[in-house]
């Protein structure tokens, strides 16, 4: 307890700045107490400006990353719906695999691992299929690959069909602004470049895909994640409870988006393509090359190649040293490739400076 | 932030100990850390103990109570199979509600809002619908009624079905032992009787239900709530990587089961039971007459009906002059009742007295 916090170098949880420490550990309010139904109203608020939208539909989902993407199909798919997929590591598979468990047909339109998805094959299977809803990853965290969103929305808006984006990985860390670049639906995680604890996924959805969700024929599958039922607590003048809110989660996401916007948007991006950049070059030093090229590379997380003679168990090492944490690979990169990500408040060339002497240090 | 906090006897959100708060706030460890894991499997153990139960799987869903009854449902019902559901207030509609919802054919044995289902009814309903799962809430939030579980165990064993309880509001307030109950599948929430911030809801499911569940035929609905890969995560010594696992609240939960495990389950019950008694006996002296008959009341909720003349705009007043939050009414009784909980660290007559100097003070 008294030692010194660990280094969270991984593909999240990033570490926390102390006023969202201190938030999670304020005394609880009730949730249906006015006082933190305004902290919500805040907290949505927040996500608005955060998310790049003016969507009424923006507010975090009372569980992780994944309960965001579960949240954008079951809501917006209905079962014998055709969905496009674009596929190029674990959370596009991901992504395919909870569409075909809310009983939509899923179209898969596949990249190699650590390239983007080729939005003409994606505009080519949207033109065939006709989908309600075309889905891709705007940074996959398994690849470290972020995916274009220009075209792929193109795609997607000749076709009708709403475009969903999984930014957990890009949300505060990369250029993303949900209206301009015609998302309909967007989901995110806390743990990663909003450095606020795992738990919440902030999710926003514009009003075409709040019109869809108003005309279903078929009731939502997930009652815990159905979002006309969500939307009747978080506003209106009258409270519906629905489930208890994750009150401690919601102070501690308050405090965290304030960070974030204090600093600005277009600051905090940059700070990510600086360090990012600069990760590569100093990893360079040490033999390490990175997996992805550079028009394509994510800035929150860096996957690089084990060059010949590095074992995956440096990694341990490194932790038991220097309590610096290093992401290993994940599916078919397990054993194969580091993660490092730099997210948030670790986006910095210190810290870079600091992981680099610390993998000096151990791989001697 | 300085004022005092606000004392929480609604239904939940109840205050947590400064430990529970202190672990909220510690500064973040990563999700595949072993030393994560060792607090995971520890957390998991300090369940088994609060839950009665020797059952491997036990641990935390990564989401509120609602989640709980959701995992419960999705995992061990396939679509086509019949349930039989005890409903006898918003807690069995909605177990009902989330039944159908995973696709299963729900059979309702109804009660009047304040009293406890019929084992009798239920039995019956059992014998002739043979179905998959029987279902009851052991604590209906919504009326302060405590199911008795003996006979509604006989009922589900005679049929060879699997018997669900909802513990959210029991567990760790009233007796209730898992194994011993012959439940099948048992879950709660953190933030009632174990005074944790809410986003977890503890579960777990005996050998019976596992291998139902690893005998599926299709998948579970939900992606996020499958227990089978969630278990991958949960256990054994290649942790599969599932979904981000809440890690500050996983924190907070071990540190509140250590409280209420270093109290004892039995000296905790008890005082439930004690202050529950004194709650009615004090509120009694300011005309307030609980709306449950003793035999069937939880100790860690009351249900109250307003006297003529006290309107439901006092408990905002409450609040307003004593920082002391009264739950409303839910369902049908909104507006008619309070409700009072009196929850694991709240669960003393030092506080009931705090409740009714208040209540004198605004009723005048």
């Amino acid at each position: 307890m008294s030692e010194q916090p660990k280094l969270l170098l991984g593909p999240g949880p990033s570490n926390a700045p102390k006023e969202v420490l201190e938030a999670m550990g304020r005394p609880l309010i009730g949730h249906m107490d006015p006082e933190f139904l305004a902290v919500l109203d805040g907290v949505n608020e927040k996500l608005r400006r955060v998310f790049g939208t003016g969507n009424r539909c923006t507010l975090p989902i009372s569980g992780t990353g994944s309960a965001g993407m579960e949240a954008a199909f079951v809501n917006f798919v209905e079962p014998g719906e055709t969905v496009v997929v674009g596929v190029n590591g674990v959370f596009g598979e991901r992504m395919a695999e909870v569409a075909a468990r809310a009983g939509a047909t899923v179209v898969r339109v596949e990249a190699p691992w650590g390239e983007p998805v080729d939005a003409g094959a994606l505009a080519a299977a949207a033109k065939k299929a006709r989908p309600a809803l075309v889905a891709v990853v705007h940074g996959e965290t398994s690849t470290g690959v972020a995916q274009p969103l220009e075209e792929v929305a193109e795609a997607a808006r000749d076709t009708g069909a709403l475009l969903v984006v999984d930014a957990v990985t890009t949300l505060g860390g990369m250029p993303l602004q949900v209206d301009e670049a015609g998302i309909d639906v967007c989901y995110s995680g806390t743990q990663k470049c909003l450095n606020v604890p795992p738990g919440l996924a902030p999710l926003t959805a514009g009003d075409r895909a709040v019109a869809k969700l108003m005309a279903r024929k078929t009731k939502v599958q997930s009652w815990y994640l159905d979002l006309g039922m969500i939307l009747k607590y978080m506003e209106g003048a009258t409270r519906v409870y629905h489930h208890t809110a994750p009150v401690s989660m919601i102070h501690g996401l308050d405090a965290g988006l304030d960070v974030v916007l204090e600093e600005g948007l277009e600051a905090r991006w940059a700070r990510h393509r600086d360090a990012s950049a600069y990760l590569v070059e100093r990893m360079g030093e040490l033999g390490f090359a990175p997996m992805v090229e550079d028009r394509y590379r994510l800035w929150s997380l860096t996957t690089f190649a084990l060059p010949a003679g590095v074992e995956d168990s440096v990694r341990a090492e490194v932790m038991r040293r220097h309590r610096i944490e290093i992401g290993g690979g994940l599916g078919r990169l397990k054993g194969k490739a580091w993660r490092v990500g730099l997210m948030g408040t670790n986006a910095r060339r210190e810290v870079v400076d600091r992981l680099v002497g610390a993998l000096e240090d151990v791989l001697g």
